[in-house]
């Protein structure tokens, strides 16, 4: 058996730190990087780059909004022209450091409002998958589990990973509890190792109201943005290798 | 004889409009794309590129330093981890919009300041230069004719085109005429086409103390920004067109 | 008889020119100015303030959401805690120009895709109402005619002004057409100039199918961002000096 | 006796946290406060401010190069108009969240780069200097001790408040110590003390070469960017509030 573990990282912007890439990359198989959009300066993107290479980690484009200030984390109307171009601006930018930094970029995932947004909506859907086919048809695009656009993808062409969040809860119907909800987001760390090698054996986990549900994903997503963050993505990787999960990236 | 004709273009930025690319782009070989750091949305960017394939023109990466305000044209104290890696990013965004466009980014010119200071600060020259190799060392690096730069690159193993301007005067030792002071700028459509056809023919051209200067150029910069400049590119190209001189990039 | 005519001012940004400033500050009696975050760099909003001094035009902030690639005109999910306080920064910022220009800021009306929000949606009106209040309950607000936010802002002890567009069609319930139908906006300088004399004696003008809709305004809005508009515009302020309706501001 | 401690704050932007204002605001007398151009969003400032007038520390606009990629520390070949504009914006929009915050701006420390520049760079102090006389003459100017900067100032009709630096070493001319020289940069909690204790008490200190400088400052700088940096200045403190040397802001 085998899975992949993704995080965002590459997210220090100038003079400001984000959470610990060099501790991330020693856990996961891919690294979602920064590309400017939402975070991510040149150098520091490049940086990370570097010590993805160094250690084999796959790397994604973690393409956003236009939106430094606010981390890309809010939704924003924007047209068709100017979603397709920046997406493709920022894939395209991180493919020049990637092979200034000897990898290259083998998926897109989109980053916070983005990523939520096109889950459901068709007409932004439509122009990030333009985009990744206007620049890469090869381009695999990771998607929340369960999205509409997953189908939406794979109708057009393109190879499609599902991902689950390994510390975060899900209804019976297999969609993220709402963080505004109570019990959205988990904490324990032996819990959450628990469900996600549930999830590995049987494609499903508890949902919140202690039904079953099933999540296909080939991709658990885990943070780094803090010292407990960190401390759950290593726990969960040291107990797959123990049950003899391999960790590698999908994208081969 | 042939000569390139190059005009900095992709300028516009969101709402904002600057220069005819359209035009330009019937009259030079060579396009000399905004990377968004200087001037130029993603949207905007990929409309000149699309328009810059339509009519078969070479594109090149117009590469500044970040400072949208000040559009690229006041002297920046950057270090080198951050200048390499914000050159490797603009010119990866341009490849990325390039291929999205049917096109591919074949030079690199670097632009306002950086281009000034590169043309004789040694560090941030090799900053620039090593930018090209680390991301793909068949980029032409386009340089202002005389610079000590030239020699730099072609030393580091890049190709270099020197480049010379219509519309500027030049020193007796066959620098540019600082803007600051009287005659720095011609405006003259048929003066500026007479002084470029020599330097075609003679590799020389009279300096501003009425001397010869020879100036080594395998292009010429013509600018697009004001209805007068389009003219004078314009009536460049026919002149240059009844004489049989070919107007072709460099770039094959 | 009097009536206020405002316009959006000083949206030029760093080497990007937007309008024509001067010649509509001959026109208006109130100068809406761009703040930063939509358009306006620092130099260029004071030179438009130094302008609106001189002709004792009063000074409105132009609050925009952060968005400068979009010019301030795409929908945002901005949280309160950001709104509030970026209007306000945007706020002091003019006002601190406009103290350095001699002059003062008297009214707000927020921009673009803002303007149109809070017209409608409670929470984001009330941020834009708190901030107002925050840094100087004097400020009057700038208010589409008809819109809800009229009586939220009135209730929360602004002073609001309704405004008018002066080429753009209404329908029979005193809302605007939107811009995506046609017959949206005008272009017929005399049928403009009528339906406004309309307006400031009948406090009534013809909606697009045909019937009479009332519209309460104390300001008209006209352009000033390309050759036809200024002329629109001019041709509204002569008619209106000849019809011995005095063009002044509400800000008194 | 008394002494001014001042420190730069409110450096966060958007998701990026800088530094421990909340630790800082209980020891210093005066807060530093970025105002968007180096650092600082428009709600993490107001944040700030609130912090800064619950504890009743003074407020000044720590006003930057707009360079938020480069963290405001990079020269930059800033024309007169805009860096004269710039900093009146940076001080306005300072001065609304202040208004909104209930404290008011009482002095300017211009940032990195900036700072260090104008110390001793006549045309860009002398923008900087009309910048304050153009929005509010009574705004007291933050100079390092014993910079040309002092008099010039003086000169234009400005309060000017000199400072040290409680961690860096001085030459026997009474300068910095450059950072890239050793020694430059102090650690020894209690060495730091014991010398700006002396500063106080005889207005001078050991240079770096073990003679004695005489330094007059009215103000000492501490940092809070790093847990060692808050418990040199908690140190400080308290030393001097044993020794009664009353902390207290110049700005009174």
């Amino acid at each position: 058996m085998k899975m992949d573990l993704n995080s965002d990282l590459g997210e220090s912007f100038g003079a400001w730190t984000m959470g610990d890439d060099a501790a991330m990359l020693d856990i996961v198989s891919s690294a979602n990087v920064a590309c400017g959009f939402h975070a991510g300066d040149p150098a520091g993107i490049l940086k990370t780059l570097k010590a993805a290479k160094e250690r084999n980690v796959a790397v994604g484009a973690h393409v956003s909004y236009p939106d430094l200030v606010g981390f890309g984390r809010r939704n924003m109307d924007i047209g068709s022209a100017d979603l397709i171009a920046s997406v493709i601006y920022q894939i395209g930018a991180l493919q020049g450091l990637a092979q200034a930094a000897g990898t290259r970029v083998s998926y897109v995932k989109p980053h916070g409002a983005l990523y939520n947004k096109i889950a459901q909506d068709r007409r932004q859907a439509d122009d990030v998958i333009k985009a990744l086919l206007a620049i890469d048809k090869s381009l695999v695009l990771v998607v929340l589990a369960g999205a509409p656009l997953i189908e939406w993808a794979r109708d057009a062409g393109l190879s499609v990973v599902a991902e689950a969040f390994a510390d975060r809860a899900y209804t019976p119907a297999g969609e993220l509890v709402s963080r505004t909800l109570a019990g959205a987001v988990l904490h324990d760390e032996n819990a959450i190792t628990e469900r996600m090698l549930r999830l590995v054996r049987e494609g499903a986990l508890e949902a919140i109201d202690g039904s079953t549900v099933r999540i296909e994903a080939e991709s658990i997503c885990v943070h780094g943005d803090s010292p407990g963050a960190v401390s759950i993505a290593r726990n969960l990787r040291e107990r797959f290798e123990r049950e003899n999960i391999r960790i590698a990236s999908f994208a081969g």
